[in-house]
């Protein structure tokens, strides 16, 4: 998500020791039977419980958090009662069962050539799992976030590393449910260190990690070079393309205009979904009215000096290169943390001449793309790498052919119809998630029920007798989940 | 699957070069769109195709097969009727559509705080495969196998990369339906290098592997070493345990011993399931019966001389191991390619002093460990990695407690009761994977219908008008595919 690397913090008393990530480690190897054991109703209950915890304390915890990130209270009250949504949507999940994938093929004795056995399939949580949670969701992808929450739903103990930009919280968060949980079912570690230990841990099974791509990057290399290779989800960069046709800027310019803006200043640009990359029309008459919107941009503290820093040398790098002019850049100010709202714009034919002009900038920028004709669009989107979202906004009866063009162009996981990638829908189907360098695996999401599936493995039972099954395998279902039974001819 | 790393076999004229591999992979690059545009019924009418020119060639397939394999005329038959089930099994798959996993939540303009938009989510291919065919399934793991089948299936374009075992089958069954294909939907490729380059190819977007630990180690490095590193799915080697109790030994010994012999040498024991430890108490009494049995088997020709030499240095370096006595191993003949049946025996305890015995012995041996008490038995299931399967045999009523810490000791894809590994039954349930070294990737399977989500990765539609959207997705629904839509509260 966030583009700068983040800083290395010392941290008072807590232990951000190698000796700390082992033991966590362990303790998670040591619950994992036990929170797997629970019976489904209880492993939600769980989750509801840490649900209600972060409502009783909302008030403290946003105090802290805004202490920590300087998001806003408003922005952070928010984003608890979006935490707390993941936590009763995976409750409901738990209590649902699907999320089990059961499947059973009755056995056949008159089968041809041999006869067939009992085959049934459930998925089985993979082990304990770390979570590094994010600079920029300090509730939603960090202590109780999206990430723990799917791997608990799944039936994982979690060892969460902390980020450096909200230690306390991260602390606070974890003492606040600590007592409610099974020993070992969560802990919280520090530093890069104990990330880096946890990452090459025998005990740990699979990794979700939200952050750069340059540190993401160094995890997965731990994760995959192992001499156990173990699963590592990473969220890392993306630039989210918008494009607006010709019509779209004819119609509603003004419009665009404000929302793009806003888009790309929301939580002064600190979001993975943030539109890096707008594409308009070479005549799109929009340049006056983009500069007052971004001027209007009031200067805001940035997450941390790591951020702000990294921001500030990305924006130079991008705003004096050659290929690019700078529609609007706000003035640097003496207060480090504060954010430069910026856009820049540069041509399509210059982009494609200047792949490195293709890098995200964490914070409250944005690089607009002039296009001469369909095909110097389509041309240029062909080449854009692997990105969360790419939206579009257009006219309803225009080229359809170009439409399904732009949309074909894009290797992204989510695209958006006259609508803005920041926001992201914390609902069942959302994906949040798409190829190299948006993730580290283009099959899952971070958002959405689907998550929980990163954390699961199949395990098949064979002719076994039922006193041996789990019980959502077992031919009285007693706990109620569905069962897909093919009957009839198989295979 | 086999344990031994596979020759470099010179070919005669085929093409085995770097260019080769560039070429099919840019080829199926090409070929991607066209055949994810394909509707369902289309996609399952070319694989049903597939299983038909098997049927209507398998006299010519099979004398090619037998002349590079020696595997024998029954099992090669019985193999290329299996393979037609994989293709018409995934063909079913795709006339129904529940594969897509299409999800909708419905927009809600009354959302707190924000109006939810419209969200669609389906599963689009990957994009070009790369196939590692095995040496052991010259059908049902190469060409037109399940790794090809389920990503055909999921509407990805597969280069394979031929075993070195059989070059002239992979050719010819490619020119039996080369010519029912779009151009660069599916080719074959040669050499090790070819191999490498594909894994290395921008155009490729996953690869599926089915060989040895080392090779496999070797191309998922490659994989994900890649500037943007691609998903590996590999099936590696497995000791595939069996445990034996005391009860079931009492009752049922003479039985389990020849049934032991017969899964240990099918196919000359050339099989990933094949048993390769067997876990008996000390005082079984089955050893004379175990002799008689295995000095029953006749020695026949191992799949290439390559596995021969492999087996054969395997099998002396466990046969000499000062903690192993052999139980029975046959006369080394003057055919270098000939096998050696053999069963070596060891205690529980020498095992866990000498992991160095934990190593697949690719061909017709096994080795028996005898346990002294149940303490004895568990701690060294517990220490075994990651397999394929494991099999109980017990009676009904025995201690629960002990079968059920037997299963929790083994961390394997299918847990078998009363029965054997080998065999594997071809049904949508089935799960043919497991933790690491039994594969690369332990959420997925090579066998039954999930095998397909290997190749596909979530795409949403957010807000998008009908006229853009693919049709499982539209809210007319036109190829009337299962859409599970979430009404009523979400989140």
């Amino acid at each position: 998500m966030p583009h700068p690397a983040s800083p290395q913090l010392p941290r008072g008393g807590a232990a951000a020791s190698t000796r700390a990530a082992a033991d966590a480690a362990l303790q998670a190897h040591a619950a994992a039977p036990v929170l797997a054991a629970l019976p489904l109703p209880a492993r939600a209950a769980l989750l509801r419980n840490l649900s209600h915890r972060l409502a009783e304390n909302a008030d403290t915890l946003t105090d802290v958090a805004e202490s920590e990130t300087r998001l806003g209270v408003e922005r952070l009250r928010g984003e608890i009662r979006r935490t707390q949504a993941q936590l009763d949507m995976f409750a409901g999940l738990v209590e649902e069962g699907a999320f089990l994938d059961v499947m059973i093929d009755p056995p056949d004795p008159e089968a041809i050539p041999v006869p067939r056995p009992d085959v049934r399939r459930i998925l089985v949580p993979l082990g304990p799992v770390a979570v590094f949670s994010a600079s920029n969701f300090p509730f939603a992808f960090s202590v109780l976030g999206g990430d723990t929450t799917s791997a608990l739903a799944a039936g994982c103990p979690v060892v969460v590393k902390a980020h450096e930009g909200h230690p306390r919280l991260s602390e606070l968060t974890w003492e606040l449910v600590a007592q409610d949980l099974p020993p070992g079912v969560l802990n919280v570690v520090h530093g890069r260190e104990a990330g880096r230990n946890l990452v090459s841990d025998p005990h740990i099974r699979a990794v979700g990690f939200t952050g750069s791509t340059a540190g993401g990057r160094a995890l997965f290399d731990l994760a995959t070079g192992r001499p156990d290779p173990i699963p590592f989800y990473g969220e890392l960069g993306s630039l989210n393309p918008v494009v607006v046709t010709a019509a779209a800027c004819a119609q509603r310019g003004r419009n665009i205009a404000h929302q793009y803006v806003t888009s790309v200043t929301l939580s002064q640009g600190q979001f993975c979904t943030k539109p890096g990359l707008l594409f308009l029309p070479v005549d799109h008459g929009m340049e006056e009215r983009l500069r007052r919107e971004i001027a209007a941009v009031t200067a805001a503290p940035l997450l941390g000096d790591w951020i702000s820093s990294a921001y500030r040398a990305t924006l130079a790098e991008l705003a004096h290169h050659p290929a690019v002019q700078v529609l609007h850049m706000a003035q640097c100010s003496d207060d480090s943390r504060l954010s430069i709202p910026a856009l820049l714009v540069t041509s399509a034919t210059a982009l494609r001449a200047h792949p490195e002009l293709l890098q995200e900038c964490f914070g409250p920028a944005s690089l607009i793309v002039t296009y001469a004709s369909p095909d110097d669009l389509l041309d240029t989107l062909r080449m854009l790498p692997g990105t969360l979202t790419a939206s579009v906004h257009g006219q309803e009866g225009e080229d359809e052919l170009l439409l399904r063009s732009l949309a074909a162009a894009m290797d992204a996981g989510r695209f958006i119809w006259n609508g803005w990638p920041t926001g992201v829908a914390v609902t069942p189907a959302m994906h949040h998630g798409g190829p190299w360098p948006a993730t580290t695996s283009p099959l899952h999401t971070s958002v959405g029920s689907r998550a929980v599936s990163r954390w699961m493995r199949p395990v098949v039972y064979q002719g076994m007798p039922d006193e041996f099954l789990p019980e959502p395998l077992q031919r009285a279902n007693p706990w109620n989940v569905p069962q897909e039974v093919h009957t009839g001819v198989i295979g």
